[in-house]
């Protein structure tokens, strides 16, 4: 189940220097909390941006997108966090962009490699973090909109005189009142 | 580049039925717009729930979380809209959950082999649809909060009293004055 950084490049499209400081981050992170890449909620992260590394953090740890167990806070970080369901351990993992040379950023291959091989405590510092549990996914039933006749869960329902509306729908008509 | 089902179930961690619908789904849009997968933003998906199935949307169109090309919109609805760059068209999957029959919902692993195996029209609707073409991901400047001292995009920024501050530094100091 682990995959490589090549199993990244396939799934993020292409490889770049953000790629792999994500890579590196969520490496970092998932071995602190001596984890397995989540099969299923086992794990959650926390991620602050939702920048190219986001993509590596999904493949790393099994945290993704379509799984609930990834968090986004729009804060514009590189900070991931990672929660083990399991031992109730968490850890915060900061990227130093302080500790990246200068002169590295001017060629695009030679900055990739250098993300990859330079030692972990020189790129990612790591904190253990006590945070509250988050709540796993759930999954919710479906109704259907009166207006569109398309299916809408039945937590995203919006009501339009009585009748079931999907937000579009409801949004298109918002002033509250049904047009037929 | 293209993926398959076994790697959808490598990425997502397992095969579920909605991991399933996802993959019938964005693979029906994608080839309506006679696509291949996103190796950068050249596909854009604007997807109305945040279920597994768009771990599968991720996997086939290569629109991924961490590269700015997947746009979720949260109605709770089983749609996927695509975007081409290129050739400027769109392309909206509807899921058709009444066509599933009841019965076939019983047994977990023959009801994914229905999802994957049922002819496409049955189970998906397609339509032509004009978008306005989304924004394409920037890439932003990075500062130093003047608290915490870690990095913090240029475009997600507080300021307390002239410094700078990054959103959880901020929050921690919500009545806007510095503690230092």
């Amino acid at each position: 189940m682990e995959q490589t950084y090549d199993d990244l490049i396939a799934f993020h499209g292409h490889s770049c220097p953000g790629l792999a400081m994500g890579y590196r981050m969520a490496r970092a992170g998932l071995d602190f909390l001596s984890g397995t890449r989540a099969a299923d909620e086992e794990l959650v992260a926390i991620v602050e941006n939702n920048a190219c590394g986001v993509d590596a953090l999904q493949c790393i740890t099994g945290c993704t997108f379509g799984k609930g167990n990834l968090i986004f806070k729009d804060y514009g970080k590189h900070v991931y966090t990672l929660y083990h369901r399991k031992t109730g351990r968490g850890v915060r993992a900061v990227l130093h962009h302080g500790n990246i040379p200068d002169e590295i950023r001017n060629g695009r291959a030679r900055f990739i490699n250098w993300l990859l091989t330079v030692p972990e405590e020189q790129l990612v510092s790591l904190q253990e973090v006590v945070i509250e549990e988050p709540e796993t996914a759930r999954i919710m039933k479906s109704v259907e909109c009166s207006f569109c006749g398309e299916g809408v869960m039945e937590t995203r329902v919006r009501e339009i005189n009585g009748r079931v509306a999907c937000i579009p729908c409801w949004e298109k008509r918002s002033d509250g009142w049904a047009e037929s």
